[in-house]
């Protein structure tokens, strides 16, 4: 596996004084996904939970719905010009009648418009997606629960501590439980990772949960939401106007400037009680 | 030109009580890009600037390098389902001899290992396309400058204001003078827009340039300013091991945790004086 943080010489300007220390940097790495030996996609990320990015991944992507889609990952087994095995592949092999993913899966979506692509045809295109209906989830979460979800997403994060650069993602319990959580250098990594650990212990949909996110709520992370089963998004930061129409259509509460104990709801508010 | 915000019901909740209000949100809409009738990508945006972000977005995948290599950018002539134009599709002809981008150019990486791709070929891949040598540029810039850039970012974010969603990135000369400051809910296009607009302007190389950035300083964003000539990367958080390692390796400057009047500088140091 490789590192996922590296020590890097710097120079420190404070209050005009000048010195040189040792600061710790997280890495970030290319990994490779191919699915039956066609390259799928390069993503940019930390390394670690490999395994579960790359379900994610297929999970949002509407190409998987359960771990028995994926009979096998392996990392490619050579090793790179220095002689060194990278861990930068990952071999996907996909389970009979499991379609490998289209080039439109890998962009997000089905080109129907003759003048291109709007926000409609994005909902749509999760709409045609998404096997579980989040409308039928009649979790409710206590506002005091939701509120302290950012802290304790906070605590979860080692690597951030050191590196000050990682988004995170964690899914808890509707009571504030927590399940799993992961750190990237990528925000929709991390929403990545954590779907894919899910879908692997089998626990999709899922239903009475929440993921909490360090960053934004974009289309894609309420779209990751939707296809895993989550019925509730929070984010500490602002909500984009797509985000909103997803999570309003697919039965999604969005919660977001979750911050001490105030935070707004974009969508489904009856769930927050 | 579509809404960059919109207004939008919300529920908020503080200290205890529950209310209902409206809330702006910035506006996030897919852009496909269309190079000689074929489709290149599509891309998560906010409205505006389409054509500053289209020819930064070639710029930095290598594919142009002076505004003579586009011939034509122009929206789609037709509407959509609704009858509405969507402004959501660009068309691009790029001018005779100007290669179309490949596969491999939307991927950021020319795939030669054996055994997947891994930081060194990506460091590999912006030194083959990058057309100018950040080393010999003598820029250097008074640390008070900088430190004070990005609270001038902040101040020239106008939707940011309104809705707290949003990445910025702005061009500065090295005594501190703002060139442009662009706005987008995602910080790669953020610095599209800055450095197409550049491009656009016929600024290139932008010898004696700063750009600030919102957000962390990952691999990409470094690659967008080497490909774009600017000699100093400041951003208010924190790099990546891989954008480090690319700043080094291209003479960029690459300064990060700009608070205050600290600042780390993980590159080329010599510089900030």
């Amino acid at each position: 596996m490789g590192r996922v943080t590296v020590r890097r010489k710097t120079t420190r300007l404070a209050a005009g004084e000048r010195t040189s220390r040792i600061d710790t940097l997280v890495v970030e790495e290319p990994l490779e996904l191919r699915v039956g030996g066609e390259s799928l996609q390069v993503t940019m990320r930390t390394p670690g939970d490999d395994f579960d990015l790359a379900a994610g991944f297929l999970l949002s992507e509407g190409v998987i719905t359960k771990p028995a889609d994926i009979v096998s990952m392996r990392y490619c087994a050579g090793v790179d010009a220095d002689g060194e095995q990278t861990y930068n592949l990952l071999d996907i092999a996909l389970a009979g009648g499991v379609a490998p993913p289209t080039k439109a899966a890998k962009r997000n979506f089905t080109v129907t418009s003759a003048c291109g692509v709007c926000g409609k045809d994005s909902l749509e295109d999760v709409r045609t997606k998404a096997i579980w209906d989040l409308t039928e989830d009649a979790t409710v979460v206590d506002p005091n629960v939701l509120a302290d979800l950012p802290a304790r997403l906070r605590k979860s994060q080692k690597i951030f501590d050191k590196t000050g650069g990682l988004h995170a993602a964690a899914l808890f319990t509707a009571d504030g439980d927590l399940l799993t959580a992961k750190e990237d250098v990528g925000r929709h990594n991390a929403v990545d990772k954590v779907v894919g650990w899910a879908l692997q212990q089998g626990r999709l949909p899922l239903r009475g949960t929440v993921l909490a996110v360090s960053g934004r709520a974009s289309f894609e992370l309420v779209q990751k939401a939707v296809m895993a089963g989550i019925p509730v998004l929070a984010s500490v930061s602002a909500p984009s106007s797509l985000a909103a129409d997803l999570a309003d259509e697919s039965g999604l509460t969005l919660a977001g400037f979750v911050r001490g104990d105030t935070m707004n709801l974009y969508t489904h508010d009856g769930r927050v009680a």
